[in-house]
C-alpha cells in the first residue's frame, strides 16, 4: 500500500528512533530482565504515543491505522512495540468513556507522556479468556471503592502511573446477564495502598505480573463512565488493539524476511550461496506473501476501524493472519540461520521467541476461528 | 470490499445466468464429457464476455478488476468459469500489439461473442515452462507462413474460431537471447489446414487438447506485431490472467466454504450438528479467512493493473494465495461432507477437482515462490 | 522390515497377477464404470482371498499381517485393492460369531472365492458414524426376520453373494445401553427379496450403493450370534479393516513415490531434471519419510492383531498416518507431474482421487483423533 | 514397544535420578547459565554414561538402542540429555580406530565418566555442514602436531577433559578427493596450551563455545586411527548420534504431550475443561500419533544398528519424524497453556526452546530431505 505523507513521516521518526537504540541495545536489555527505558524516553520526546489523543487533549489526533504504524516499524527494526503500545491505545477507554473532569485531569499528560497509563488489568487466573468469570470485586464504600482480589499477565504496571481496572461491582449470581456488573476504573497507581505486584518471568523480556489487590481504596471518581458497563468498554477498545498487535507482527515478520533472505545471500555453503536452495529460498518467499497478504487484511480493518465502520471480523482476521504470518517467517528465518539462528548474538532467536507470543495474546487463535465460525459462518457456538 | 456498481451489476447478472445453469447442468456435463455450450451461448447474450474489449471495438471497456467479478461469480455459483474465461483476456494481444487491420476485423466479433478467440498455444511438451525451448516453427514463405510442430494443453480449440500461437521465427541457436525470435500469429482456425487436434482426458471436464501443425501455411498478415517479440508479448497478458484466475479461486474458495458452513449447521450426528465441532467448524473458518485474505490480494493487483502500474509481484501472489486457499476450503468442505463429499450429487467432488488444478496452471507455485524469491527478495536463481 | 518367506510370496504372486492388469486396466474401467471382474477373477484364482480363513474352512490360514500386504500390492503397482478387501476381512464375523452351521456352509465357499461376501450393510444416511442410531429393524416373526430400512455406502452389493447386516432387533428407546439392540445378520441375497439398490455415483470408480430393504424376510437362521450383541460384533471386526486400509495407503504411497520419483528424474525443464530442484524433491523425500513411518504403525498393529492383543490404539493411528501419507504423496505426486498429473494417461489423477477417500472411510480423521485424545491421553469427550 | 528387562531398569533408573533433579532444577539453572554438574555428577555415580564402552574397557556394553533409553528418559522427566549425551557417543571413535593404548588409557575412565570425553571439534564457521571445507589445521613436527584454526558450535568444552578433533592434515588443494587429508585426534585439554574458548550466549541453556587454536601442540600419538582418514571415521559415528537425538526428541515429544493432555484436563474456561474443545484436544492428539510414529522408526534405526546392518536412511528418517514430532508437540503444548505456556514457572517455554534445536542439529531438516531425494529415490543431487 501506498503510505499517506503523515504515515510516511512516522515511518522516518521511528526509524530514526530505533536507529540510536539498534538490536544490541535490545539484546543486553534482556540480559538484565530490563524495560526499554532509553528507548520509551526517546519515543515520548517525539510525540508519537499520542497519537490517539485527539489534537484538543494535546495529542496528535490520529487514527488507529497511523498509529499501526508506529508499532509496525519498532518491530520492523528490531525492537519490541510491546513496551509501549498500551500507551497508545488503552486511554481509548478513558477517551471515549471518561467524564470530562478524567479526560481532562489525565489525557493531556497521557499525550505528552508525562503520564504513562500502560497497565490494564482484565485477566485473572481462574477466569481465563471467560472474562465474565473474574472475581476481583470492588466494594462500593462512601466516596471510594475498595478493591479485593487478583489479576494476572497485567504487563508494564512497574512502569505506569495508571491502571485501568476491570472489577466487579455486582457479583455473577446478583446479574441477568454474566455480561452485566461489571464496572472499569481508572487507578492512579501513585496514590493508593494495597497493591502488590509479582512480576513473572516468561520467554520474552516483558514486565508482565501478577497483581494482588488487597482492601485498596480508591476514590469513586475512578469509575470510569457507569457502574456495571465496563465489560461494554472493554470490547469497545479490542479491536484497536488487534489491529496494532497485527502491525506489530507484520513488522516483526518483514524483520524476519529480510534478516533471512540477506543471511540467505551472503552465506556461501557447499560453494553457493544457501538462497540459490530452493529448500531455503522457498519457505522466506512464502512467508514474504503470507505477511504482504496480512497486511491487507491489517489495513483493510484499520481502515474500517477508521471510519467508525463495524470491523470485529477484519481485526479479527488480521490478527490470524499477521500472527500466522510472522511465526512462519520467524521459523523460516531461524532455519535459514542454521545454529546461528539459536545465537543471542544474531537476534534472531530473540524475535522469534518474541513474535510466538501473538499466537496466544492478546487473544488465541482458537478463539479467533471460533468467532469467525459462529458470528461469520453462521455455524453453532461450539464452546 | 465494496463493490462499486458496475461491479454489483456484473455479480446480478452472472448469477441470473447461473441461475438458469444450476449444478446438476455442469454435473451432467461431466458424465458426457460435454463444453457448456447453453451456459456460454447465455453468458454471450449478456455482452459481459467483451469486458475488456475497447468500446471503440464494441466490447464494455472495463478493466481488469471488473472482469474478475464476472468469472469469479461463475465459480461462486457453482460453475466452472475456465470455460470462457480466455475469450475475456486472449484478445488482450490484439488490442495491444494487433494491427489496424486486425483490431477492426476481429475485436468486434470477439466483443459480440460471435467470434471466438480462446485458444492459446503456448505450451509444449519437451519446454514445459521453459517457454523459450518452444520448438514450433513458422517460416516465412513469400506472403505466407509455414507452421510445424506441437502444441499441448491448448484448451477450447474446438470452441474457438481463432487461435494466438507462439512459435519460433527465428532458432533457439540463432539468437542472442533465448527470449528473442519468437513470434506471435492470430490463426484463424476456420481457415487453415494441417492442424490436427488430439482432446486429452484429464481429471477435470475442461476441453484441452494435443494440437499438430503440419504445414500450416497462414498468410504473413497473421503476424502480430514485430516478428521476434513474441514473447515480450506474452509476458504482457500474463499478470490479467493471473488476476482472473486469482478471482476463480476466490469463487470457488468462497462456494467451498458456504457449502461446508451449510452442511455443518444442517448434518447431526451424535445428536449434535456437526458444525458444533472445532474439529469440522475450524477448519471451515480458517478457510474462510484464507480466502478472505487472498481476495485482498486480488483486488491490490487489479487495481494496480488497471492503473497501469507494475503488478507483477501482486498478480503471483494473488494466484498463488488464492489458489492456496480455495484448495484449502476445498479439501474442509470435502471432509465436513465425510463420505457424501466423495458423491457426485453434492458437487463437492466436481469442484474439489476443478479447483485443485490452480495449483498447476497457469504457473505452479512453485515458480511463483521462484519469482518471488529472486526478483522481490533479491535471492539467486534457483533454477 | 524384512518380509517373511509367505509374505515376499504374497508380493510375488500379487506382483504377477497385476502385471497382467496394468495400469490401463484400471484407467480403462473408469470410462465405463466397471467393476474390475477380470482382475477379480485372477486374484480370486490364486486363492489369496481365502488368506484369513483358516485351513480347516480351506483358507490360508494366514493372518492380517499377512493379508494386509495382498491389499498394500495391489495398491502398490497402481490397482485398487477396494474391489476385494472386504472379501477378505468380512468373513471374520463369521468365522468368530458364527453357528457351526454358518461356517461350514460357507466360509469354503468365501476361502475358494465362490461364493463372494463383500457387502456389509453398517452405515445409514441419517445415523452417519453414529452407529447406534441406525434404524433399520428386523422384526422377528416365526421362523423368520423380516427386515426394512435403508443402508447408504454399503459398497459392492452388486457382486456379492451375501450381505453382512446390521439391523437393531431392539428398539433404541427400549435398551438399557444404546450400543444394544442390534444384531448381526449374514443375508443371502440370492435368495431374498425386497432388497433394491441404487448405485452412487462417486469421484472413484468404486461400486458402492444406496440399499433399500422393504419388508425382506429372511430366515431366522440368518443371525450371527446372539440377537442384540451385533455392535459389538462389529467392533471387533474393525480393527483388521483399519490395519488393511492403512496398507492400501501405503501401497499408494509408494506408488506416488515411485511415480514421482521417476518422472523427477526423467522430466527435463530449463536444462535440467526437475528433481534437482528442491522444490520438487523435498516434498517427494518428505512423502517418502511418511509412508515408511506408517508402514512401521501398520506393522505394529497387525503384529499385536496377530498377537491377539490389543491393538485399538495401533490400528487408529496406524489407518491415520497411512492416509496422511498417502494423500501427501499424491499431492506431491501430481504437482511433479505438472500439467500431465492431471492427465488421465498418467494414472496419477486417478490414484489421488482414490486415495483421498481414505481420509473420510472407513472411519474420519477427527474421529481418530477424538479417540486418540479421549481413550489413549485420558482428555474428556469431545462431542 | 515393549521394553525388554534392561531398557526397563534403565528407566527406572533414570526417573530415579531425575526425581531427585526436578524442574526446578533446570529452571534456576537457566537462570545462571549453568551446567547441570550436580545431575552429570549423579548420573556418573551410577554408570550408565559408560552405557556403550564394551565391558572389557569397564562399560556395560549395551548397545545403541539400549542407550538411547538414557537420553530419552532423562529428556521424559523434564531435563535435558544434551548435557551428556556426548559422553555416551563421542568415546566410539576412539572405540572403532583407536589405537589399543588408546583405548586403554582412556576407555576405562571415560566408561566411569572420571575422564570426560564431551568435546567434539568439527564445525568450523564458514565451513558450515560442507564439513570438507574445514581449515584448522594440523602440521606434524616431529613428534608432534601443530594445530592452528578454528571450530563453532563446540559443545562442553569447559565441562571436558579430552576433546576429538578434525582437522586437515592435508591441505584441501592437494587431494584428490576432498573427503581425504583429514584426521582425527583426540586432544587431552588438560595438557595442551594455546587454546582459547568462547562461549556462546544461544536460546538454550546449553554450554557451546567458540574455540581457537593458537599453535597447540599436541602428541602424535593424540593420532586416532590413520593420517587422512579422519572423515570416514566421523561418517562412522553419525548414525548413533542421530538414533540418540532421536530419542531425545521421543522424550521431550511425550513430556509435552503429558503436560498438555493434563492441563487441558484440569484448566477450565467457560465452565468445561479446556481438553473438550476438539480445537485443544485435537492437537495434542496429532502430535502423540506423531511421536509414536517417529519412535518406531527411531527403534527401527538403533535395532539396525545394533544389528551392523546399514541404517543409514533410518537413522535419517528417525532423527526428522522425532524431530517434527517434538516440535509438533511443543507448540501444541505451548498453546494448551496459553499465557502460562510463556510463563517460565511451568517450564513448557524451556522445553520449547530446547527441542526447537532439532529442527537445525545435528544435522537440519533440509539436509536430511537432500539425502533421502538422492541416496534412497535416486533423484540427482539438489545443491
Amino acid at each position: 500500500m501506498t503510505d499517506s505523507e503523515v504515515r510516511r513521516d512516522l515511518r522516518s521518526l521511528i526509524d530514526r528512533v530505533c536507529a540510536d537504540h539498534p538490536d544490541a541495545y535490545w539484546r543486553e536489555l534482556e540480559q538484565t530482565h530490563s524495560y526499554p527505558e532509553a528507548f520509551v524516553d526517546a519515543l515520548t520526546t517525539t510525540g508519537v504515543l499520542g497519537a490517539l489523543v485527539p489534537e484538543e487533549h494535546g495529542g496528535l489526533g490520529l487514527g488507529v491505522g497511523d498509529a499501526s504504524v508506529i508499532v509496525e516499524q519498532i518491530n520492523r527494526n528490531g525492537g519490541n512495540a510491546a513496551a509501549v503500545h498500551a500507551q497508545l491505545y488503552t486511554m481509548g477507554a478513558v477517551l471515549r468513556h471518561g467524564s470530562p473532569e478524567q479526560r481532562e485531569r489525565y489525557l493531556p499528560g497521557i499525550a505528552s507522556g508525562d503520564i504513562r497509563l500502560q497497565a490494564f488489568g482484565v485477566t485473572e487466573p481462574t477466569a481465563g479468556t471467560d472474562t465474565t468469570k473474574i472475581r476481583t470485586f470492588a466494594r462500593r464504600d462512601g466516596d471510594s471503592y475498595v478493591v479485593n482480589g487478583q489479576k494476572v499477565w497485567t504487563s508494564r504496571v512497574q512502569h505506569s502511573d495508571l491502571m485501568l481496572l476491570l472489577a466487579r461491582t455486582t457479583p455473577l449470581d446478583q446479574v441477568e446477564k454474566k455480561s452485566q456488573g461489571m464496572s472499569m476504573f481508572l487507578i492512579d497507581l501513585r496514590e493508593v495502598e494495597g497493591i502488590t505486584v509479582n512480576p513473572i518471568r516468561t520467554m520474552v523480556n516483558h514486565e508482565t505480573n501478577e497483581v494482588f489487590f488487597d482492601d485498596v481504596r480508591i476514590p469513586a471518581s475512578a469509575l470510569v463512565g457507569e457502574e456495571g458497563k465496563g465489560f461494554r468498554y472493554i470490547l469497545d477498545g479490542m479491536n484497536a488493539e488487534r489491529v496494532l498487535v497485527a502491525a506489530e507482527c507484520i513488522g516483526d515478520g518483514r524483520w524476519f524476511v529480510e534478516r533471512a533472505s540477506r543471511y540467505a545471500c551472503e552465506r556461501v555453503v557447499f560453494d553457493r550461496p544457501i538462497g540459490q536452495n530452493q529448500g531455503i529460498q522457498f519457505p522466506i518467499a512464502r512467508a514474504h506473501v503470507h505477511v504482504e497478504s496480512a497486511d491487507l487484511m491489517r489495513w483493510r480493518a484499520a481502515d474500517l476501524f477508521d471510519a467508525d465502520q463495524p470491523c470485529g471480523a477484519e481485526a479479527n482476521m488480521a490478527k490470524l493472519l499477521a500472527a500466522d504470518a510472522s511465526w512462519e517467517a520467524a521459523n523460516a528465518c531461524l532455519q535459514t540461520h542454521g545454529g546461528f539462528g539459536m545465537a543471542a548474538e544474531y537476534d534472531v532467536e530473540r524475535k522469534f521467541r518474541e513474535t510466538r507470543l501473538y499466537q496466544i495474546a492478546p487473544i488465541s487463535t482458537n478463539l479467533i476461528l471460533a468467532h469467525i465460525g459462529q458470528h461469520v459462518l453462521g455455524m453453532p457456538r461450539s464452546f
